[in-house]
């Protein structure tokens, strides 16, 4: 039996690759620190389960494979808290940011094709474009520039007669980068010029730090056919097991080809659409909490990592991630080691390993993506087991 | 900015093409008979809804990518329970059995790969087919002969060099035709000397209505690297909108393939992985009492489909569905002109037009497809407004 090389071509996930290596450490006793995922450990709102609750339906049927109206009217709602009016057929409800972006993909990229993405980049984008056949052309950015990229010059570099889109995260995953509103209309004016779907990664929109004012791409006029916004309610509301995100775009040919896609596959899931929904009418209180509470783990994580010698990285403004260099040889053997052979009183930890956030070869060998999704207390001790895995890694190669 | 040729060559569902026609007509008042979608009617099992109720965790997180523990430890003692011992690496849990095709496409088929089905089909396999950019080779079928295809010559001319998979539903989904033990030994002795794939979608397993001693392809020793099973909770438990299903096999290289799908799209969603699993618990006495019931709707439609003059169709032996040429010229005109233009007493009906169940150019123009998923009442007079439906049509043109 063949396989097909598209498939050949990915690898597992560099935040999930080591679950089965865990999940025998932890059988041994181990606890392990987990940094590899952005999985928040804020309390869900309650109106999440108090919805499930009620929720009873003689027949569990499909639900419209546009969408849930409830939940279309939930997204609509939202965003024209800051002033984006969007009608319904500009929303598409899919399982997750993830779905959404495969949608997404199927309809712009096949074999040959290529996908701007400034690096390190998340990781699932590189293997969703493998999968349509076509390749990420990485816009490179460093530390040292905090990672930053909106430069007409730079991104126009990357584009030949073979690109199709240019897609960011904003505020950035895993460089908590956010882009200022001028570096927003930079990146839609090359994209306008090129003829360019600009496709806006904003899953991190209520994660920032430094009181940068984020600005979404659909807010700006006259980029209607180019813009398309990928959302969840998965880091926003501390609910990524509900499965719910969205592909938001103005561009009516787009959509009725991602249409196609929704109808295939017949709907998402019923009860997590209502669920989600309601999910929507928490106050802003809920995230200005929230940022609070991140702020103070992103700067104790920063403090005690800027404490280790020879990490090198740069404070995040968003999102809730630090990419960081490690004085290690390789961030993947690390990795494999601290879960088989390390333990700092019964106690170790996990990250992503950095290679599989750069699509440049040799890039990101000993780099790391760590999610600051612990409390403090837990981090500060992370990042002391972190510094002693170093020492004594170094010392018994 | 320019698409994808492969989602350009893709069309609207034929079971949703029409909804925003239906909404209007609904709108203006007029009752629909929905035949178009294999929508069961019959009651969710309440623990679907108690389990949800129960459901509480102070984080929604992510589910592992391969699925729930509790979900595969249901699929397993559901298979175990006819004789299949599976491992949970044997089952990787999707978004219902839609993404578990869509995954196990995404590993084994690229441009220019082929892939047998039996024609007609279910006309989403096509789309999804497309959509990894190779094509359907269909074996042709006719209800003369039952819809029947297990014969060795006349699969194996269907079978070339592009050849990855042949695919099959049992029972049919659109034919109800069921095949019998030695026609599926068949079928894989096929797959198995020519090295290929041989998918089953058995998602209607439950639903036979003869007394045929249905076979699951993994029931058969000696193939285990060839079969490939799609099943899912949304038939069997009247649960289409809890969106979960299952890709099975043996063959541990293709789901460690299939794995890194499941990665890259995190995990499907955690609440409907949890009561789905409960779903499993209802007794055997379910099953018997709903084949009960589609018997009795199934010999309502094909005894009214016979009085209407020159339909022509074969009974079902299984699934939900009946495939029927009527005597119009265009299945598609006459469902546009149902919702439009006519109504009887206030009513109409849709079908799923036959054409995209056909990827023969030309074949079922004149076909349709019908679920039987009305009680008995309502599928006599759904059948009664089809009959004037079809001389009111002819005669005005």
């Amino acid at each position: 039996m063949k396989f097909s090389s598209r498939i050949e071509a990915c690898g597992l996930s560099p935040m999930r690759k080591f679950a089965p290596l865990a999940a025998e450490a932890e059988q041994r006793g181990v606890h392990i620190y987990h940094l590899n995922i952005g999985q928040p450990d804020i309390a869900t709102p309650k109106i999440y389960y108090q919805t499930l609750k009620k929720f009873s339906s003689p027949v569990l049927s499909y639900a419209p494979s546009n969408g849930l109206p409830e939940m279309l009217e939930a997204v609509q709602h939202y965003y024209a808290g800051f002033g984006v009016q969007l009608e319904q057929g500009d929303i598409l409800i899919g399982n997750g940011g993830s779905e959404a972006l495969q949608m997404l993909l199927a309809c712009i990229l096949e074999n040959g094709d290529e996908i701007v993405i400034p690096e390190p980049f998340y990781p699932n984008y590189a293997t969703m474009v493998k999968l349509t056949g076509a390749k990420v052309h990485p816009l490179t950015t460093s530390p040292e520039e905090g990672y930053r990229y909106a430069d007409k010059a730079r991104v126009e570099a990357c584009i030949n007669r073979r690109t199709r889109a240019i897609m960011i995260t904003n505020p950035g995953n895993p460089t908590g980068a956010v882009l200022t509103p001028q570096e927003l209309k930079l990146m839609l004016d090359v994209a306008k010029k090129h003829k360019l779907f600009l496709i806006c990664d904003e899953v991190y929109r209520e994660f920032t730090y430094n009181g940068e004012p984020l600005m979404s791409a659909l807010q700006y006029e006259g980029y209607e056919d180019n813009v398309v916004v990928i959302d969840s309610v998965s880091k926003r509301f501390s609910a990524c097991g509900a499965r719910i995100g969205m592909l938001i775009s103005r561009n009516r040919a787009l959509m009725g080809h991602a249409l196609k896609w929704c109808q295939t596959r017949l709907s998402s899931t019923m009860a997590d659409q209502l669920a989600s929904a309601a999910l929507y009418s928490v106050g802003s209180e809920y995230f200005v909490a929230m940022r609070k509470l991140y702020r103070e783990r992103r700067d104790t994580m920063l403090r005690k990592l800027r404490e280790i010698p020879g990490v090198v990285c740069e404070e995040p403004k968003g999102a809730f991630y630090v990419m960081a260099a490690l004085p290690v040889d390789d961030a993947e053997k690390f990795q494999h080691w601290l879960l088989t052979e390390f333990e700092d009183r019964g106690e170790t930890l996990m990250f992503a390993f950095g290679a599989p956030f750069y699509a440049t070869p040799g890039k990101g060998i000993n780099e790391v993506r760590m999610a600051y999704v612990l409390d403090v207390p837990q981090l500060e001790r992370a990042m002391d087991v972190l510094a002693k895995a170093i020492k004594q890694y170094n010392e018994q190669k």
